[in-house]
Order: C-alpha cells, then sequence, then structure tokens
C-alpha cells in the first residue's frame, strides 16, 4: 500500500547537513572533553580520545595531559636513561607511548617499576608530534608520574606476549586485558549498543522477560532447576527416618487409647475432687498423652521429609516448601512472554540472558548465553525476515563504522576474512530460499559428487555441513531458508495452507550456519489448540498463551538471535567461549 | 586540573543548529515512515507516528492510510449507524478514533464485532481533522476492515474499564493492555535505553557479568541454587539404602576370601587338565566371585547415595555430580567480575538480572530484579558521586523528554508530584552530606521533637524512616550520603585515614529513599587481606579480586543502582510488582 507523501530528496539532504555538523561537533568535543568525565579528580584523558581523533591527535601537539592504564610492554633505553611505554586503557585499542626520563621516574621508584607488562601508571607529560613513518601520529614525554600499581613479571600470568586462547580462559579474569579478548570486548559492546539503537529507532519497546520461570514445558531444551531446598537439608537431614504407614496407624491408634485414658481418669479425678492421688494420676495420663502426640508428630514428619528433602506420598519430591511454591526452573526463552507484551505494546524485544543444561562440551554451546527476541504485531513471515535481514545488516555496518582497530587487529590474527564478510553482508541483500527448493538443490549436488555425512531428503532438519554448503558454497553468502516441515519444528509455528509446512525461517550464514530461527506464530485458538495436543503437551501450561488467541488475537511474528553466535560472526572465532566475558560450561563457572 | 583548549561557545552553536535540523529531520521522516517497516504486508502505520507529530496529525489529514491494534472502548452511534472505537497499538500512551460506518463493518461480522474492549483491529481509512476542542487533532474514518481478532467481554478479564493492581498482577499476560502497566512499560524501556545512551556517550563498555555463579561468598544476600540433580534423583533413588561402613567391610572381606577360593580352584583346575569336574568347580567360582564383586559394587554405590542425592563420607549433599561439578548459584551482584573488566577497559557497565532468595513479601523486594553497575578505573569516591548524580539525572531528563504522556497519566492518576519531582532532580544538583554530619542533623532533629522508630546514633545503618526525612523533609531532594563507619559496610570499601569510615555513598531520594549504593574499592592488596579476614571470611575465595591488587593495582570505584527501584522513582507507584514485568516474589513464578 502506497503512502503519505515521500519527501525522499529532502530528507537525504538534510542527514548529510547533520552528518555535516555532527562530524565538525565530535572533533570540537574531542578536544573539550579530554578530562574524562568521571576521573576528574585524577584528571585522566581516555586515550581513544586522543588516537581515535581524525588526525590521530596530531592537532593536540603541545597540550598537556594526564592518561593512565597498564603497560603493554616496556623497554629502557639509551643505557637506562630513559623508558618507553606502551599504555593501554583499554577505551581504544590503540595504545599510547608514553616516554619517561629517568629523572621522573626516580620518586616513584625508578623505570624499572614502570617497565613490566602489567605495570598500572597515571602519567602526566606534553603530548609530541612523532617523526613521518611512526605507527601513532603522537606520544606523550612524560613530567609526572602519579601512580604507578606494580606488576612482579616473574608471576604476572599474562606477562607473556602471546598466550593460547585456552590458556587465557583459565584467567577470565585477567584476559580482557589481552589484545583479542579486549577487542572481542569491545565488538561485543558494539554489537549490544547496535541492537538496541537499531529496536529503539524502528520502535521497538526493550521488554524484561524473566529468567525465573515455573514453566517445565516449553519443550526448547533441558533446564537447570532453581531452588533453596538445598539451605533447608542439613536442618531437615535431623528428622526420624520415614515411618511406614502401618506404624503411623498404630501411633495414632495408641494416641486414641490414651485420650480414652485420660477422660477415664479425668472423670474418677472429677467423681472424687478430695482424692489427691486420683488427680495425681490424671494428670500423669495426660502427660503420656502429650508424649504420645509429640511422637506421632515426628513421626508423621519424618514421613514428609526423607534424607533432608521433602517428598509427597508417592515420593516424589515435594517442591511445596521451595521459594516459589513448585519446582522452578531457569529460562530456555523469552519468546512467550514476548508475544504477551507485543500483543499490546505491538513492537517488543527482549535481550537478556537464556539457559540451557545440556551437556555439551563443545565450541558451539554454553549453559548461560545472550538472547535478542523481537515480537512484531500484524507482521507475518515475509515482514519477519526482513526485521532480521535488517538487523543482522546494520549491526554489520555499525561495527564497521565504531570498531575499524579492534576488527582490523581480529582479520589480521584469527579470520582474514572477517572485514571483507561484514562488507558484503553490510552491503547485499540476503538470499532466500524455500526449504524445499533448499532441499532440491542439495539434492542436485549430491547428484554431482558432493559428500554429506546426513542423506539429504525432504522432511530431514539440516545439519550445519547442509547450512554452511548454501551460505558459504551455494549462496556465497546469507540466506534465509523459510516455510519448513511442519513436522521439524516447534508447535507455536504458523501452519501453513499446504498443511504440512510452517512460516519458519532460519538465517544461515557463512562461518557459523543458522545465526536466527524465527516464524509467523499461529494466531487461530482452534489451529493451535490441535498442535499443542498434536504435540503431547498439557493445554493447562498454555492458558496465558491461548488467551491471546481468545481475547483480540493478531497475527504476528517474531525470531530468536543467539548473541554469542553474532559475535562469532563478527570476530571470525572459532570457540564461543572467547566471546563472552566468563563462559559458563558443564563442569565449569569459574570466576 | 586545565585540559585542552576549551570551545564551549562554538560547541553550543553547533548543538543547538544540530537539534534543529534533527527536528525538521524527524518531522519529514514521520511522514515518510509512515508504514512501519516490519508491517509493510499489513501496510500498518503506528499510531505514535500520526500522534506524536509536533501537530497532533493535522497535517496527515487526507491520507489514507491503515491502523491496527486493541479496542481500549468501543460505542454505536446514530442508532447503530456507525461506531466509535479508541484503537490503542502500546505504540504511545494515546489511542485514535476510529469511526466505523455499518456498511463497513458488514463483511467482518457487523459493529457489534468491533467495539468490545479487547477486540483486535486493522483498518484501513481517511485521516480527517475533529473539531477544535476534541482531544485529539485527528481521527480515521474507515473505509475497510481487514482483521478482527474477536474479544468476548463476558469472559475478558480486562473488560472492565478499571482494575486494581492487585486484580492486574494475576493477569501478567494482558496487563500491558491496560493504561497503567502500558505506561510503565514504555517508561521503563525509556530508563533502559537513557541508562545505554548515557554510558555509552560517556566512553564506557557494557559487559555481561556472569548470572550463573559458583562463588557462595560474596556476602551480599541469601542466594538461589542452581542445579541438575533434580533430573537424575528419581533415577538414583532406586539405589539401595545406605550400607553401613561395617558392612561394607564385611562384603569386601568376603569379596578377598571369594578371590582366594577361585586362586585355589583355578590352581587345582590347572594341576589336572583331564578333570572336567575341576574345570566346572573353577568356574563356580569365578562366577560367585562376580556376584559378590556385583553386591559390593551396588553396596559402595548406595553408600554414596542416599534417597537420590550423592552424599560426602559426612553425609553433606555431594555436588561433584552437579551440572557445573560443584555447588552454583544465581548472582547477587556482577560486581566483582565488573571490577575485573574495568581494570582492563577502565570504564564499565552492567545491566542485568540479579537475585535474592529472601522470603521478603513487602512492596519493595523482589526475587529477580534488574541491576545497572558501573565501575570506573582512576575514579574515587568524589567522581564515583558525580557519576551516580549525572546518570539518575540524565534519566529525569530523558524521561521528561520521551514519555510525556505516559508520565502525565501517572501524574494524574497515581502521584501528583511525580513530573514535578522529574523535573526538579533534573534540574538541580544533588546535596551531598558525610555520614557525620548526617547522624548531627537527625540527632538534632529528635531534640527538636522529631520522631523515628529507630534510634540515632553515629554507628547505625540508616533506617528508610532516616533516609526518607534527610530526602524529603530536611534536603527536599536528593542527597548523596558519604563516608559511612566501616562496621555496617562491606569489606572492599576503602578504608579512610580515619580507620574508622569507608569511602561509600548512597543516593537518597524522596518517594523511595536509598537509590544507589557505591563506593571507592579499597585498591592495597595488604589493606584488603586484613578486611577480608576481619569479616570471617576466606581467603581462597577471593584470589581472583586480589590478583587485581596484585597485578597493576588502580584507584576505582562504582556503585549500583537497582533498576525497578528507579522505575518507581519516577513514577512514583507504591508497589515494586507493577514496575517489573513479571515479577518473582516468594511463593510465586507465574507466566
Amino acid at each position: 500500500m502506497a503512502t503519505a507523501t515521500k519527501q525522499d530528496t529532502e530528507v537525504e539532504e538534510l542527514r548529510s547537513k547533520i552528518a555535516a555538523l555532527e562530524a565538525s561537533l565530535h572533533e570540537k568535543e574531542a578536544r573539550q572533553d579530554l578530562v574524562h568525565p568521571y576521573s576528574r579528580s585524577y584528571g585522566r584523558a581516555m586515550i581513544a580520545s586522543i588516537l581515535d581523533a581524525p588526525d590521530g591527535g596530531k592537532s593536540l601537539a603541545g597540550t598537556t595531559l594526564r592518561v593512565g592504564g597498564w603497560v603493554k610492554t616496556g623497554r629502557e633505553a639509551g643505557a637506562g636513561a630513559f623508558a618507553f611505554l606502551e599504555v593501554n586503557d583499554g577505551s581504544c585499542f590503540e595504545s599510547l607511548q608514553v616516554m619517561v626520563d629517568k629523572a621522573v621516574a626516580e620518586p616513584v621508584g625508578g623505570l624499572k617499576r614502570l617497565t613490566p607488562t602489567g605495570s598500572a601508571v597515571l602519567v602526566e607529560g606534553v603530548l609530541k608530534e612523532t617523526p613521518e613513518g611512526t605507527k601513532q601520529a603522537v606520544e606523550l614525554k612524560a613530567t609526572k608520574v602519579l601512580h604507578v600499581g606494580a606488576c612482579d613479571a616473574a608471576t604476572y600470568p599474562m606477562a607473556k606476549k602471546k598466550q593460547t586462547l585456552e590458556f587465557l580462559r583459565e584467567k577470565a579474569h585477567l584476559r580482557p586485558r589481552t589484545n583479542t579478548i579486549g577487542a572481542v570486548a569491545r565488538i561485543r559492546n558494539g554489537l549490544a549498543f547496535a541492537t538496541h539503537t537499531f529496536f529503539q529507532s524502528r520502535g521497538f519497546y526493550y521488554v524484561h522477560t524473566p529468567i525465573i520461570t515455573a514453566s517445565d514445558c516449553e519443550g526448547a531444551g533441558e533446564m537447570f532447576a532453581v531452588t533453596t531446598l538445598f539451605g533447608r537439608e542439613k536442618e531437615l537431614r535431623g528428622l526420624p527416618p520415614p515411618a511406614s504407614p502401618a506404624e503411623l496407624a498404630k501411633l495414632r491408634e495408641k494416641v486414641a487409647e490414651q485420650a480414652e485414658a485420660v477422660k477415664t481418669a479425668k472423670a474418677a479425678a472429677a467423681a472424687d475432687k478430695g482424692d489427691a492421688s486420683l488427680a495425681a494420676a490424671s494428670k500423669a495420663e495426660v502427660a503420656a498423652l502429650l508424649a504420645l502426640k509429640k511422637e506421632l508428630d515426628t513421626a508423621e514428619a519424618g514421613a514428609l521429609y526423607q534424607a533432608g528433602f521433602k517428598r509427597t506420598p508417592e515420593g516424589e519430591l515435594d517442591f511445596r516448601d521451595d521459594f516459589f511454591g513448585r519446582g522452578a526452573f531457569l529460562t530456555v526463552s523469552g519468546q512467550l512472554q514476548g508475544e504477551y507484551y507485543a500483543s499490546a505494546l505491538s513492537n517488543i524485544y527482549t535481550f537478556g540472558p537464556t539457559f540451557r543444561a545440556e551437556n555439551s562440551n563443545t565450541t558451539r554451546h554454553l549453559a548461560e548465553f545472550w538472547m535478542i527476541e523481537p515480537e512484531i504485531a500484524f507482521c507475518d513471515l515475509e515482514d519477519d525476515m526482513q526485521c532480521a535481514e535488517d538487523y543482522v545488516r546494520f549491526c554489520c555496518r555499525w561495527l564497521l563504522d565504531h570498531c575499524a582497530s579492534d576488527l582490523a587487529f581480529i582479520t589480521k590474527m584469527y579470520d582474514a576474512g572477517a572485514v571483507a564478510r561484514l562488507e558484503q553482508v553490510a552491503a547485499s541483500p540476503f538470499h532466500r530460499c524455500s526449504y524445499t527448493d533448499a532441499i532440491k538443490k542439495l539434492e542436485a549436488a549430491v547428484k554431482g559428487g558432493r559428500k554429506f555425512d546426513n542423506a539429504v531428503e525432504w522432511g530431514i532438519d539440516l545439519a550445519t555441513e547442509h547450512e554452511r554448503y548454501l551460505a558459504e558454497e551455494l549462496f556465497k553468502g546469507p540466506v534465509i531458508v523459510h516455510d519448513y516441515p511442519k513436522d521439524i519444528k516447534a508447535f507455536y509455528m504458523k501452519l501453513n495452507e499446504d498443511g504440512r509446512t510452517v512460516a519458519a525461517m532460519d538465517v544461515l550464514v557463512p562461518k557459523v550456519g543458522e545465526l536466527v530461527g524465527g516464524s509467523q506464530r499461529e494466531d487461530r485458538y482452534d489451529v493451535l489448540v490441535e498442535r499443542i495436543k498434536a504435540s503431547g503437551m498439557p493445554l493447562e501450561g498454555y492458558e496465558g498463551y491461548l488467551d491471546l488467541r481468545r481475547y483480540g488475537s493478531v497475527p504476528h511474528s517474531g525470531f530468536g538471535l543467539g548473541f554469542e553466535r553474532l559475535v562469532l560472526f563478527a570476530t571470525g572465532l572459532d570457540n564461543i567461549r572467547d566471546v563472552i566475558p566468563f563462559p559458563r560450561v558443564p563442569g565449569s563457572a569459574a570466576f
């Protein structure tokens, strides 16, 4: 549908005027804000605000300023007359060279305290232009050393110039100081802010879906339980071993008999109030009854608890004493709750942690990872695919614009194709291909002699080898495969008119394979009920979800993107444990 | 320290030029982007892009467009000749009035299908100016109804015009369709994006600190355990009851005796190879040995497991079989890991979920909430306070600029002072007051006849009544209290030179009390070790944390802000369960 007056040219002109003004402002601000607003007490300038200026900081030459950071490498020169320190503060990939004379270092213990890799320094000095051909346009000539955080090279685990990524994983608290993990952290930050910027600027609201969920029927994978039962286990363990039903019955009988004895004794005492021995006998019977009752109480409690945990009569763990009054789990997806909010706010996205308790010790799996899940009302599969494509391409463009030096380093060290891949993806539309056509293409490849480990036929779930063949060899770029067989996809995906496929789509990219998975959701109440039943799941677990189809149902779609997969795709690194600050995997939740 | 050339005036001028150009661009874009980019198949315009235009959409009059959303109220008029629908799509607070003629509604089942509250509609029509004095500047005259998602008013839980917030909590999946929760969702989104914008524009990197942690010694509150042990409990429950050490010893003895018997029988069989009965006897002894060994294995396993859980010899739960090979918990703070990254990237912030397993059924506590934790290198308490103040004021300004109608509604319905409070906070610097002075002021108030439930003397932890007195009555605005007694604050806060206070600060605000808690961190290795020991905690749990002070230690500071507290402060709502989409509290993890 064509709408409204188009004023494309005018908008374009305004945009470039703004861009020019902003560039000019940015340059002036870089001068103005040379002291970080929250480091004024120390007067620290961010190294990025010097080296990231368009002229590499040249116009700042002659300025007195302070930089603080960690020494990447330090070496004495001039027979100990001065030292060069490469100081990095993590604000950008580049380090600033600082030249310190012996005399300047004297008050803080001499040059030898400054040069070890890992030492922290805060230095005041004058910025100087470097000779032509030097890596950086400027260096700092120190006039004062204001802080030294010493670092013993003999024990510092990061002292060596190059460590393996495996080794660095064991030092997750220090590894962000390395070139690689520092670059990954900045790229990850870039992708996160690009994500928020993309969705916010397109009218999506950010929704925090819950991490703890009592719904164990999402069926998207094995779940972690969340509990406070272990906290009381020790105390409850002290209860007696469970009494059998027969023992309990016997005790209850004894209590009843004793209650009769109390009655009789009380009656006797009441009949002859003068007889003190009758009163005493009555008291003794009451005491015996109380003791028996206490014994029964303890036995009954013991029958409920076994070895520290409450049990149902069937012997199952009983979660009614647990924090949430029932079993609770860590979320595997915020989609259901995202749909609730999209059915009110129209366009929403989530960006939060997600969990899988699968015992997968691979380079592609984490027990804890971050996921982005947009959900859109009045949106069909076509719109959904467009959104996923625009989002991924926006992220690639953002990185090229904001993380150039980090990407250059990664490209040099790990994946020569990383920058080219980002540029290609940012620049060209994604291919689209129905699942049925994809299978035909794979079958043709097999006929042509291409070997796959997994057989190809209509109905299979595409394996990573198939996905990468499509993205890397056949389409040579991202491809969106859509309309999958219903039997290999989730129940909530909208059934197509052919009755055998659903309106699902996966974005496949080179290097990673599946990056995005999404679908139009089944918005017809009756069809959804049938699909839930056919999946063998209980309808009761989906009452809220069904309400959306009962009360003002709208066509809607969404997708999920594993954030670490996006970082892997952007950096070309091989192991997912290197692109999240603190990886959680089977057997390890260190740091 | 004074730095660099200041070009304040020029920067200011450039900024206002840009602002003017951006406003002009925004206006033109609103016309251009009238169809939401991911609703093109349905041609849906966001209602915000019509009503949020500076002229309220007047210049769009005469345009044909489509809107989709949910009917807030619908009523037939003109004796059933037409109906007015108030349609809301959640993109903004306001609803758009849609006028539908009987004939237009005929193909979709008549006007009665459209008017019930909660019905979903997608309507095409022509935008018309409304008469002067009407609430909105425009309304839509429908020419076609493209979608109806019916809603049965008899059963729809949100059909009534006004429901209590308590009732809405029971319908967390539908409550974002209400005015209040819709406004809260947009305000919450505004504060979240303001948070990212504030930190990103000041050179902070966003770091995802882990949710699952194996560290149980953070001491910040009770923790939830994360486990996969319940998954195997049923299977392991089938093991025999634990054998006693004596029984196990006896079995082991039997196995040894039988091994001897096997040896003897084998020797006999070997000595006389012709004797088949000897060979058979040897075989029988071997079989008996194998049976005994199996019995021992089962008994040993049974001794390890009890009622489905592995036990140590001391009877404690043994987590070596658990997913992470040890006990694991949900994080109570990302501060430690934030410090790791700040000691490499200089300025970082976290924004993620945080957990407390405290059994607090109050209006101010959640078991799952979101927290923002910046951490800054070369930053002292003064800088830290400035950062917290700038951040909170930035958020208030952002809301006033971006969520005006939502705030207006909240102010009208819940807290007449909400907007004024935001304006005051955005406009004026925060007061500062040392803890010692705060106590003096409280003591003076007590002398003057002010009553508090909690006694006032140097050394107490300020109660909420004290905090609110300071912020609401004494300073009449936000106040930062700093330099608290060391005994009421955490071990990692930097010890001041007086030896009895630490460099801690709390931001106290009207309505909420404590909004932010922060400190300069102890960066001296020896002092930190002493402080950990004095807290009675094991040093081993802090090896990584101590490494930061061993290798290139820098002065650094940070703070934590509970995001839901900020939303409470901004909206003036009373119950924290109403400002998070899906509240998790003792006894409930619904939806």
